[in-house]
């Protein structure tokens, strides 16, 4: 996505259209909140992938009912520490939410509390529900699977999703560590942007189709892409795969419909939270993670000029870098907000057409 | 170390130098079952970087009270689901064992056990504690820290542990699927094997003392070893640098002793067992991911005589390779073991001598 310009835009309008399209479509004003916090979330933290960029294809699944726009997430599976929830086909923010919130209620009544999901849909960025869980001075962690991409190590067929997963623990900072991966050396994404410059990929990105390593993007994308540190990657995959879908009871390896398909998904998700303070006082842990921290941010540096971020940091600085309020799109994001408004007749609120940071 | 000659030597020989040995400075005989188990597995399973090779290190590290004989293995915050186990700087597998038994405990009590372990040392081979809990039909995450080895991405400081992980799930192959790994792209051991035949290393394994990507051993020994996948192997050993030592309250970073120093140690270890059944029925379970297994299994490979293997199934085939009762050493470690013997002054048993496989 081109970043050549940068709008600045009111986040309660891009929270009033987001919201009026997802209600159109059957939506309640409680899960339209959910879903578009969700997307915000992203677009402030510069992940423009998995922001306002997906609405569309959001509001159409659920025009279609691929999508459930109010389903009933319940419970099937209940124990003072692990439930299993039926996301009934709703959206995977929602969905994704109400189970981590879950987790959380489990994590301070008992310690720990673990949410297994299926049923559901993409829910986004990873790291936000492990966030919810850091917020709370909790360590989250959350995995989800995702549609075949990667083979296992010595395969030729793509079994397996590239299945994100995210670890957040909270700080002294303001705001938390949070890792969050998907397990693959480089996204498909990458190497389309590669084949659309008519670039080279690096050695070590993909396969092509006969398992030949590749430096070509057009036969990487017939191929099959490469997990990180290669059959170590293969193995992390293969766990998300098995914790996040065989686990829960979802669709999992070739089962699994792309979100590109016109038809119902059922995604899987696991969602842990543990208590700090089972471990020891809160403040004593922030203070022993603040000496680590501290030790890694006044590392000597490979380039003098390049602060040493920690995982999630750079997330979290485009957000805090935007005045409250407000969310900065790149152009293309910023032009498709405003075509959102033209096609559901409401005048284009003056805030949009303002600052250009 | 050189697989020329392979000896195959009763497990029970094995066993009794090794109890002996252990014994004469004080280990009980109980805990001294557990450590001599735990390096007679990782031999069987042929990882012999962590079976017997060990022995003389911690019998001397036993010697001068580095590490304690006879240790008070203690609960020190004690809830239903989360304990924290002070390892009173006993043998690290010994206080592993001890913790990975009770999260089975809580697991099977309350759907989900959780034991931080401080004051602890190196406990072999991960694996061996996550399977304690597939071996019950249970999931087993267990995490350790080690000494600083990787520096965080855009530092030149090691400053966090090549902390090794292991995740393992119960099939109904007999075996497991187990993860076990460290966070490296490759070890330093592997580069010191480059370097001792003067051969050049691939570029991504190392940098060299200013940063730069480097294929010269030698410059790479005096670097930094880089994590698999760059700034993600960095989050992946900073979050298990965070839940086994700064959680655990245990030694971290640059606190912690290397297993080579005349020191006492205090390393930190997470384990985490997960009952199965909380989910659905173990036996769904088993079929489940015995389908994904097959469909793993009878992939197109990319080399046709290449089994595609599952995680931790080619230690397993090592181990199952070998009749009930028996070790199979390679040269090195049979002479080494023979020398024990001669050393203890006790007569060479003759099933040592006897056969080459």
């Amino acid at each position: 996505m081109s970043k050549t310009q940068t709008y600045k835009v009111s986040e309660q309008d891009y929270v009033t259209i987001g919201k009026k399209m997802l209600m159109e479509v059957g939506v309640t004003e409680e899960d339209a909140d959910i879903q578009i916090g969700s997307l915000l979330e992203s677009d402030r933290k510069g992940i423009y992938t998995h922001g306002l960029f997906r609405l569309n294809r959001y509001v159409e699944q659920l025009k279609h009912h691929y999508i459930k726009p109010n389903p009933d997430i319940r419970k099937v599976n209940e124990s003072e520490t692990v439930d299993v929830f039926d996301g009934d086909h709703g959206l995977g923010a929602v969905v994704g939410y109400k189970a981590m919130r879950e987790a959380i209620k489990k994590c301070k009544n008992n310690g720990v509390g673990i949410i297994g999901v299926h049923k559901s849909n993409h829910f986004g960025v990873a790291a936000h529900y492990a966030e919810m869980a850091s917020k709370e001075r909790q360590i989250g962690i959350v995995l989800t699977n995702a549609s075949p991409a990667i083979a296992p190590t010595g395969s030729l067929k793509p079994l397996l999703g590239n299945n994100p997963w995210s670890i957040s623990v909270p700080t002294h900072l303001g705001y938390p560590i949070t890792l969050d991966m998907a397990n693959s050396v480089a996204s498909k994404g990458k190497i389309r942007v590669a084949k659309d410059r008519g670039e080279a990929i690096p050695l070590g990105w993909a396969l092509d189709e006969k398992g030949t390593p590749t430096t070509d993007p057009i036969e990487a994308l017939k191929g099959i892409i490469l997990p990180v540190g290669d059959y170590k990657g293969y193995g992390i995959t293969l766990m998300v795969e098995i914790l996040a879908a065989v686990l829960t009871g979802s669709h999992f390896s070739e089962q699994m419909v792309d979100h590109d398909a016109n038809d119902k998904r059922n995604v899987g998700h696991l969602f842990i939270a543990i208590d700090i303070e089972k471990f020891m006082r809160y403040e004593y842990f922030e203070g022993r993670l603040k000496e680590l921290i501290e030790s890694i941010k006044s590392s000597p540096r490979i380039q003098a000029d390049r602060e040493i971020l920690l995982p999630g940091e750079r997330e979290w600085q485009s957000k805090l870098n935007q005045e409250d309020g407000y969310v900065h799109l790149p152009q293309k994001l910023y032009e498709a907000l405003i075509q959102l408004y033209q096609e559901n007749g409401i005048e284009i609120p003056k805030s949009l057409l303002v600052e250009q940071v």
